[in-house]
C-alpha cells in the first residue's frame, strides 16, 4: 500500500529466495532423516517464505502505527489509542484470539528543560530530563559545575564535596554492531542522579547515552534510591557535551542553569495494557510460541525503531502464517508488552499473570533492537532441540543469518523476563551499529525504518515462528 | 592548541606537500618566463604551503569562536561579543590594522513555536520559524491544512481558495555535490508566506530547505511583500513533513495548531559591524585583495559551518602570510561582514561605506559554503590575468583542486555584491554534499568540522591570498 520497490530489489529478493529455497530442498533431499519437520511443511515453509519476501506488510504495520498513533509513552492519551490501535490490528490480520491485561504505573509527566551554560561563556544547550526524573519545579537551579569523565571517578569524588554543585558525567558511548556500547555508558544514566546526590549535588547532567552527533538528547529511564535526595538528572545531546567539556578547558569556573519542569507522581496511578493475539494451535494449542515486541515507546519520535518496528515484525510474521490454509500444531501467541520503557513493567506483570502457563511457553523471541539486518541466530534450548535449532538456521542461513551455536542465548528485553524463568530462547542479533544514533530520541521516526531491511527481519521471525510451532522437538530441557 | 593529529594524516599531508614542492620547482625549472610571481616569492610560497599544511590554527579560531561566542545573530548580545571576539582575535594574530564599519537592521526576536498536528490524528511536531517572521501571538492558529507539492501549485491555486487555511508546501531539496538543489528549494522558503496569504491562509507551513533527516528545523529568511497581509511562516523537520504528508494519505481533513511567538519589531532599531583587518602591502599598499567571511550566524547552533569556518580559513591564511618576514607587495584585506543571514546586509553596507575604493579591490573571494574538501576552482579576471591564474592553479592542484577555466566566477554570498560591481572574483568550491544537511539548524556546531578537510581549505585560501598579492598582474580589466 505505502510501499514501491525498485525492481533491483525485486531482483534481489529472487535471488535470496532461490538460494532459501535450494536449502529447503537439500535439508529435503540430503538429510531428510533428520529434520523436524515433515516435507509438507516444508512445501508451506517455502509458501511462506516467498509470501514474506514480497510482503511489505510489516512496513505497512509501521507506518500505521507511527502516523495513527506516533508516541505513546504509559499512562498517556496516546498509549490508550495504542492499545486500541493493536487490538484493531490483531483482529483485521486475522488472528484467532485478541486481548489485553491490565498493567499499572505511576504517572510521570516530562515537561520541559530549559539548559544555559552561564560562565564563562554563555549558551543555551539542548537537555532533555532523564525518564522519570524529578523537576527543579519553577525555579531554575543555578550553580558551579563539577566535571567527570566517568561515572567512576563521580563515586569516587569525596563525600559533600558535590554540595551546591551540580555533577556533569561526559563519558562517551562508543558504536558497536552489537551495540556493546551501551551497557559501558547506560550505568550513568540509570545511577548517576543517586550516586551524584549522595556527594551532596544539587542535580545531575550528563552526557547523553548515544552515537551520534544531532543536538537532540537522548532520555530514558533514571533511578532514584531510597533514603537519597531525589534531584533532576538530564542528559545533553554530544555537540552539547561536547561543548561544556569546552567550557572546562578555558580552566575557569563552568556555571550552569538548569530548569526541569518533570514531575513524578509516585501518587498517581496511570493504566496501560500488555496487548496479546494468537492463533491458535491445530495439534498443541496449550503449546505457545511466543513472540514479543513492545508496545510503547518514549514519548520522543514516533517509536518507529522502539519498537514500532518490532511491532510490525511480530503481528506481519503471525499474519502470514494466519493466512496458510492450515493452522500450526502449535498456538503463536504475540505479546505486545506495556510500559518496556519504564522498567519492563508490561513483562514483570505477564509473567506474574501467566505464572501457571509459562511452563507452556515452548521457546520466546523477542525484536527490541532496533534497525538492521539481522547477522546472527543464537538459541537456549535442551540438547535434544539443538539439531532442529541447526534445521532453523539452515533456512534462514539465505537470507545472511549466521548461526551461533553456543545455545546461551536470553530473550531481547521484556523476553528476557520470560526466558530467565526456564522458558527456551531464540535470538536475532541484527546490525546495531547505527541503532544508538536515534534510541530514546526525537529522531526515532518512521523514515529511519530501512523497508529492506525491515523485510529481511520479519522473513526471519516469519521461518523462525512457524518452523517453532511445528517442529517436532522439545525445546524445553 | 586542540587538535591531536593522527600519524597518518601527518604522512598524507607530506605527500601533498612534498607534490605542491614538486609543482613549484616545475613551474619555476619549465615556464620560468610566464611565472606571475618571483624565485623568491616561490620559496615563500613554499614555506606558506608547509606551514598552512601543518597549522591547526584555523580549528583553533573556530573552536574559540563557536565556544566563546556560539550563535551570533545580529542585534542580539551575542553579536556583539562576536565583534569584540573578531577584533581581539585579529590583533592577536599580528594584523597591520583593525577597525569595525558600523551597519543596523530592524529587531527579530525568533521566541518558539508550538506545531500541533490535530486531526485525523494528533502528534506534536517540530517547527522552526523561518527568519523574521511575524508571530501569531499568544493565541495559536488552529486551521485546516491545505496541500500544495511545490510552490509553483501554492501560486496556482485560486484566489481567496486558502482564506481560513494553513497553506504547506511539501516539497524536499535534492542533495548534490555543488548545492544545486538549495536554489530549486529556497523559493518557497523566501516567498512562500507572501503568496499563501495573497490566496487567503492565516500561515504557511513548509517542509524546511534541507537535505538530514533529523528532527530539526531548517530556518533561513523569508520575504513579505508590501500591500499582502504578513502571515507566519514556519519550516517542519523533514521527517514531520513526512508525518504531515502521511496525514493527507488518510483521505480526512488534516487540522493544525500554530503558535509562534517571534516578533518582527522593524521600528526598534539594532547595531551591528562589518569586522575588517588588514596587512599592509609593502609595494602597493592601496590595492586590496579581499578574503571575505560573515561573522554573524542564525541564533541555532553555533554558526561553527555557516560561517565560523570562513571566518576561520580567512583570518588563518592571512595570519600565515603576517608571519613571513616580509609584507606581500599588495594589501590583504579581512573582511568578516555583518548580518549575512537576514539579507546580507553587511555586503550592503560595505560597498557603500567603500565606494570610492572598490576600484582598488583587485580581486575578492569569500568563504560561505560550510564543510567539504575544495575540488575546483575558477576565476572572473581579465584576458591578461587568465595565465596568472591558470599559474595559481597548479599550486592549488596538489590538493586536489581541480581548474575550471570558464572565467566566469561570481564571489559566494556577501562577496558576490563586491564583484557584482566589477571586482575581480575567485571561487572555490568545497564538496557540498552534506552542507545542506545542517545549514541553519541547530546542528551547525563544532563536531561537524573535518579539522582534515579545513586544513585544505586554509591551505588553498593561504596559497591564493599570497599569490594573489604578490603577482605581477592586472586580474581587473
Amino acid at each position: 500500500m505505502f510501499m514501491k520497490k525498485s525492481v533491483t530489489y525485486k531482483i534481489l529478493n529472487s535471488l535470496v529466495l532461490s538460494s532459501l529455497m535450494l536449502a529447503l530442498t537439500m535439508t529435503n533431499a540430503n538429510a531428510a532423516s533428520k529434520s523436524f519437520i515433515s516435507t509438507t511443511d516444508k512445501q508451506q515453509l517455502e509458501q511462506l517464505t516467498a509470501t514474506a519476501a514480497n510482503s511489505d506488510l510489516s512496513y505497512e504495520i509501521v507506518e500505521s502505527l507511527t502516523t495513527e498513533v506516533g508516541a505513546r509513552m504509559i499512562g498517556t492519551e496516546a498509549d490508550k489509542r495504542a492499545i486500541k490501535w493493536a487490538v484493531d490490528k490483531m483482529n483485521a490480520l486475522g488472528f484467532d484470539k485478541v486481548w489485553t491485561e491490565e498493567v499499572t504505573h505511576y504517572q510521570w509527566i516530562r515537561g520541559d528543560v530549559k539548559a544555559q551554560i552561564l560562565a564563562p561563556f554563555p549558551h543555551r544547550v539542548e537537555a532533555i530530563a532523564l525518564g522519570e526524573s524529578v523537576g527543579t519545579g519553577e525555579q531554575a537551579i543555578k550553580a558551579e559545575v563539577v566535571h567527570f569523565k566517568t561515572l567512576d571517578d563521580l563515586k569516587a569524588a569525596k563525600s559533600n564535596s558535590l554540595t551546591g554543585k551540580i555533577a556533569f558525567v561526559s563519558y562517551r558511548m562508543e558504536r558497536h554492531i552489537a551495540g556493546k556500547g551501551y551497557g559501558k555508558a547506560v550505568g550513568a544514566r540509570v545511577t548517576g542522579a543517586q550516586v551524584a546526590a549522595e556527594k551532596g549535588a544539587l542535580a545531575f547532567v550528563m552526557r547523553s547515552v548515544g552515537t551520534d552527533n544531532n543536538r537532540l538528547g537522548h532520555t530514558g529511564v533514571t533511578r532514584y534510591k531510597d533514603g537519597v535526595k531525589r534531584i533532576p538528572a538530564v542528559a545533553l545531546s554530544n555537540p552539547d557535551a561536547d561543548l561544556l567539556v569546552n567550557q572546562f578547558s578555558r580552566n575557569k569556573p563552568v556555571e550552569f542553569s538548569l530548569k526541569v519542569t518533570a514531575m513524578r507522581n509516585e501518587s498517581v496511578q496511570v493504566k496501560g495494557a500488555n496487548v496479546i493475539g494468537e492463533i491458535t494451535g491445530s495439534e498443541l494449542p496449550d503449546e505457545i510460541v511466543a513472540l514479543g515486541a513492545h508496545l510503547d515507546s518514549w514519548d520522543v519520535g514516533t517509536g518507529a525503531i522502539d519498537d514500532g518496528l518490532g511491532v510490525a515484525m511480530v503481528m506481519a510474521a503471525t499474519a502470514h502464517i494466519a493466512k496458510l490454509e492450515q493452522r500450526p500444531k502449535r498456538t503463536i501467541r504475540v505479546i505486545l508488552f506495556a510500559g518496556e520503557e519504564v522498567g519492563l513493567i508490561g513483562a514483570k506483570q505477564y509473567v506474574i499473570d501467566h505464572k501457571d502457563e509459562l511452563s507452556k511457553h515452548v521457546i520466546a523471541v523477542e525484536w527490541d533492537f532496533g534497525l538492521g539486518k539481522i547477522y546472527s541466530m543464537q538459541a537456549n534450548v535442551s540438547d535434544a532441540a539443538k539439531p532442529a535449532i541447526a534445521e532453523l538456521a539452515s533456512y534462514v542461513a539465505p537470507l545472511g543469518v549466521g548461526f551461533n551455536a553456543a545455545n546461551k542465548a536470553r530473550g531481547q528485553s521484556d523476553m528476557g523476563a520470560v526466558t530467565d524463568l526456564g522458558v527456551p530462547a531464540m535470538n536475532f542479533a541484527p546490525d546495531g551499529s547505527r541503532y544508538f544514533d536515534v534510541h530514546h530520541t526525537d529522531n526515532d521516526t518512521l523514515d529511519k525504518v530501512s523497508p529492506e531491511d525491515l523485510q529481511q527481519n520479519t522473513s526471519v521471525y516469519t521461518i523462525f515462528a512457524y518452523f517453532a510451532a511445528q517442529a517436532d522437538v522439545k525445546f524445553r530441557n
